[in-house]
């Protein structure tokens, strides 16, 4: 049992790591077995859904993990920081996770765009949070929450494609003008 | 040779619908012929280069169109508003025209990498002679541009994901409140 969960981890792993880097349509399950060093037929055991399923779990597990560490964060550029970090250190392939797989995927899968629905949701309920610890009112900091995501999305959009990691750091400034501004 | 280039022109305009939708290795060329509706072996004698060649023109031909519309534009609202309509008209399919290429394919080559960069560079560019309008210092100017262009790719990745232009609207407000208080 355990040995059968260690494979289904490495398999789900594995797949989120190539979509993230190259998204949904470039990635072929061959890919994901040869890579997760796994038996054939093992995908279909532990993901009957296929690479749809994989795709959906492999978003839910990369949201869990972007959410757990922004709730351990305290300011708007240490984590931007640590996103430029992933970027240099990869080579700049490694974005947001679930940025890829929602703009190739999603339009053409209900459950894959409800799974990066549902990741930006939890990842904006934790700056609606941040943002009132920052003392923006409560009726202000769901919009402002937005805002501050799809700059991050979009920075992070910029950064990979200009290999650069320069529009993090203008959009961390940027958003602690609009965030110290909407403070109470 | 007229009916050549219109060939030519419907291939491409074709490829760069597809790419827009569906990124770059969804997109296959038996597709961009079919929906072509051009001969076969005509895609490789217009486009020897291929799906590649296709996809540097692609987002070269997009971006003069977003840069021909950006420059036509005289406040930053409008230019959400019809990005909005896009979406809504196209049921959430059209959106930005560069950045599933990007994201999918930008990693694994060189010339569709500069070609989306070079699209994001003429839209910040257009942006900065907005800004500078608007009042903004020109010392200021592009790094302002660059947070705006990132928070409207990212709305337009969150809108299409949500399915819903909510986003958009909440980055227009928001920019405005940037710009207004980077105003001279």
């Amino acid at each position: 049992m355990a040995k059968h969960g260690e494979t289904r981890e490495r398999l789900l792993r594995t797949a989120a790591a190539l979509f993230r880097t190259q998204g949904y349509h470039a990635t072929g399950l061959n890919q994901v077995i040869a890579e997760g060093r796994a038996p054939k037929g093992s995908l279909y055991f532990h993901f009957p859904g296929g690479k749809e399923q994989l795709a959906v779990e492999s978003v839910a597990l990369s949201a869990g993990e972007v959410h757990a560490y922004l709730r351990a964060v305290h300011d708007l550029d240490g984590a931007l920081e640590l996103f430029a970090e992933h970027l240099v250190e990869s080579d700049f392939t490694r974005g947001c996770p679930v940025a890829t797989v929602a703009l190739d995927a999603a339009g053409e899968s209900e459950p894959i765009r409800e799974a990066c629905a549902s990741a930006y949701g939890s990842w904006q309920d934790v700056l609606v949070d941040f943002l009132v610890r920052q003392g923006v009112p409560a009726a202000r900091a769901p919009g402002l929450a937005t805002t501050v995501l799809a700059a991050v999305e979009g920075a992070l959009l910029l950064a990979k494609t200009r290999r650069d990691v320069a529009p993090l750091r203008q959009v961390a400034a940027d958003m602690r003008v609009l965030i110290e501004g909407a403070g109470q």
